[in-house]
Formats: C-alpha cells, structure tokens, sequence
C-alpha cells in the first residue's frame, strides 16, 4: 500500500461529525484545520486526500471501531445520480427495453445511512428490495467530461444498497419515490481510494441477505461503464466534488424472484464490491 | 391588502445577494439580522414572513427593478419537486395512461434561473420546450402530513418554466437528464403569500410564447391537488421549509403541437399565474 491510498470514513463520535482514515485497528481521525479539512467531503475539494493519507499513514488508530457511528462517507452530496437498469441480466429480468443511454434518477441526501446503520421498512411498504452497487465518488467537479478524461474526476469508491420501496416505485413511470424513504439508501464502510482498486471492471459485486448470497455480478458487466455515465451525467448538469453516482445492480432482487424476497425487521444485509470492502446493515421497520 | 401580504423576492445587486419585498416602485430590502434574516428562506424557516411584510409595508422602494437582478425567490431550495402529466388534457395529449398516484421527479437547484435571466437551449437538444407551472414553497416542514393540514404548510407561492430537453427527457424512461439543464427552469418572480391569493383553485394559468398564448389552464383542473400532493411527497421524504413543488403543466406543450414549437435563442417566454405574478424570460443557446 503506497501512502496515498487509503480507505476514508466518516464518522460521529460523542454528538460530533469528523472524518479520517479507516484501518484494521479502527479510525486515524483527520484534524480539521480550516474549512476544506473539515469534511471528507471538503477535503475532496480541496485535493488534500494525498495529504490526507500520507499524514494518517504513520498513526496509531486513535478509536476503536466500536467507539464511533460509521455515517455516510458523504453525509450530504450535492447530488446522488442513480443509474437504472444497468446490467444486462437485471434488465432482463425486469422486462425493460435496451436504451441507447444511461436511466438516471436520483436520491436525496437524507435517505442515507453508513455502514452499520438500520436500513427503514418504510410505513405503507410492503416491498423494501435491496440493490448492491458499486457507489463512484466525484473529485473534480466538471461539465461536458469526455468518457476518456472521466476517470481523473474519481475520488474513489464504495458500497452502496439502493434500497428500493417497489410500491411506491411502481405508482409511476418515475422512480423517484421509492429511492428515497429514510433509511432506504445505505452508502459505505469508506470511500477507497483508486490507487488501492485498480481496475474496476475487474471488481465483484455480491448481496447477501442473511448471509444467503442473492446477488452476483461483476464491474465489466456495466452496460454504461463508469466512463460513460460521467460523460452522460456531466452533459445535462454541472458535477462537483463530493457528488455521488451509484452504477447499478446485478440481478436478482427480491422484486423479480418466486417467490419475491423483501428486506423486513430483523435482515441484516451486506453488499460487498470485493476490495471496496463490504457495507453491512441491519433492517428495522418504521415506526 | 394586509400588511401580512406580500411578494418577497430575492435579488442580487453590486454582486452581492439580498432579499425584500417586491412593490410597484421595486425593493424593499429586509436587512439581514441574524441568521434566519440573511435569505427569504432562512426567514421563512425562522417564520419571519409576516415581521418582514409589517417592516416593508411602511417603508419606501430602495431599489428600483432596473437596479437588480432577480432571483429564484429561492435559489437553493433543499428539494425541488415536480409533478409531471397533473391536468388530464395534458395526460391525454402526451398518451400517458391516468395513475393512482402523483408523478413526481426532481431538479437540482442550480438548473434555475429568476425573472428577466435566460432560460439556455442546452448543448445537444433539438426540443426545448416550455411548461408554464404555479410553484409551492413549502413553509413549515414535515413528514406524513396530512391532506387536510397541508395548506398550513405553504409559505406561498410563485410562478415556474419546468424548461424540458424534450430529446434528453426521451432517452429512456426517467426524466431527470430533460429536466436539469443549467437554465432550464426559471422561477419567479416574487414568492406570493398566500393571503394575497386565496384558494388557488381559482388562479388561471397561461404561458406565453412571443406574445402567443400556448397554454391555458386553470389550477381548479389539477388532477392531484396540492394538498393531494403535500400529503404524498411527505408521506416518502422530510418536507423543509424553502422545498418547492412545481405542481404540473396544462395543455399545449411545444412538444405535442403539430407542427411541434421548441424554444429557441431569441424568445421570449412568459408564464402567468393570475394575481401570483407574470414571469417572463429570454432565451439563449448554449456556448
């Protein structure tokens, strides 16, 4: 691992919000000095991850995993971009026509929850359905990104569970609201950096519900890759640092299985983008 | 009029922003004290809407309109929701079957532009084409609100363009990428109190195209009527104050129009909303 790689969290600790490195022995807590260090998400404006990095590198865990609540590693993008019906099988198993281009829909921030934290049932929701995916973090911002310029606007990865009320889904033609329930969106362990992933077309992708694998898939099986949707996404709206675009799910949710399979209180759910790492959420029902 | 009533805009002036009341001689600023004061969506989160009208009303224009460039009355609101197909003579032209449920998508807050400032053909669009729209701003926040409590929560009202990329909108069966262009959806001018208006079933609302009336409609025709729609939104997201909803386009879209009539650089667009106010935009191309 060179200094500059790195798994960054963020985190609440006694009522407060900070961020830092994530390692095997808990979290290297990154100082916020001035306004851009004071976020994961300032930071990645900033372009002080390299820093970042190199300074967390040489410390001991100052707290236990046990100590702090894992957040969103970006508590409040910009923008959420959800990509639809992005892999070949999922398509097909929900009936959808090919599209010459990427379906977007989004989500608000507040929907989300970190690693660790409860995934909501909501009320009047009888199909709460997980969606393991690849999450993509912007770094620099841009408009009108090329595909071959894309990459270099990555901050890196995460897991993602788009969690998907399929009712209220399905009330419309748009998505909308049933991506965006409380507690229906689960974003995390850490943001990994690029250097530490290489390829990601060579990532797996795997849901398990109860431990019980229900998705399989693979980053090359993207029918828009990662490339594409920066270059799709950036040509109707500005992109800025922080913003998030989480690329899709394989086959297999419950929605499309017989007998159907939803999440309900007392799942625990786990999506893992092999070196990504693996997001983990129990599931309790709304009041 | 009561000293209650009032049209509050936000402008910027000299490059910095401000917000006041909009009279027939221009703006009364209301200066910033506190936080809260600092925009008219603090003050309506603070529920210094009615403190403000009692400052404005005795007090001269400081401003004339030609001094300053006006604003989305909100220009960052937390959430922008739009409800698409929401009077049947629409729903029929766009073939569109009838549903249960509102139709709701979103934008982001920087695809808006005020009163007077361009809506933008975007890059790459052949059909850009107008919605003339009466906008909500949510007052007091909430979840689970209930149809016959939602009036409480609006703050009050606006005119809205819902510009759409008709050719982006089209590309697959989500419509975010036609409805988030920078300067697609213009928005104002003035946030009307709804004292000033009375029950908004009764407001007309028409969109001008060059002079041409293209739209006419009359909010008494809405399929799903705001209170319909405040109950629904907030049954899946946290309503806050400043959110907006844009509650849905009569008949005549460009789109449908045989032959079909897009905007282009060199319009002129209008939408009125009865007493809420007349917004009217140029338009340009894109660089």
């Amino acid at each position: 691992m060179k200094d500059s790689e790195m798994r960054f969290a963020t985190f609440a600790r006694a009522g407060r919000l900070g961020w830092g490195a994530l390692t095997e022995d808990g979290i290297v807590p990154v100082p916020g000095r001035g306004r851009s260090r004071g976020t994961l998400k300032g930071a990645i404006a900033g372009g002080l991850l390299t820093e970042a990095a190199e300074y967390a590198a040489g410390r001991p865990a100052e707290f236990a995993l046990s100590d702090v609540t894992l957040l969103p590693p970006i508590p409040d993008p910009a923008k959420i971009f959800c990509i639809g019906v992005n892999y070949a099988a999922h398509r097909e198993e929900t009936g959808r026509k090919e599209v010459g281009h990427p379906t977007v829909f989004t989500r608000f921030a507040d929907s989300q929850v970190g690693h660790g934290q409860a995934m909501v049932v909501p009320r009047s929701c009888e199909r709460f359905d997980y969606e393991g995916e690849l999450a993509v973090v912007i770094g620099r911002g841009g408009r009108h990104i090329g595909a071959k310029d894309a990459m270099a606007h990555v901050a890196g990865y995460s897991c993602y569970n788009d969690g998907s009320a399929r009712d209220w889904q399905r009330h419309t033609s748009q998505f909308t609201p049933g991506k965006n329930h409380p507690g229906s969106g689960a974003f995390g362990p850490a943001l990994v950096t690029p250097d530490e992933i290489g390829d990601y077309r060579e990532l797996p992708i795997e849901t398990r519900l109860n431990g019980d694998v229900v998705q399989r898939g693979s980053l090359d099986q993207l029918l828009f890759s990662i490339e594409e949707v920066i270059e799709y996404i950036s040509g109707f709206t500005p992109l800025q640092p922080g913003d998030v675009i989480v690329t899709g799910t394989p086959s297999g949710v419950g929605e499309r299985r017989d007998p159907p399979l939803y999440m309900k209180a007392g799942d625990v759910v786990e999506v893992q983008a092999g070196a990504v790492g693996t997001l983990v959420n129990p599931v309790v029902q709304a009041d």
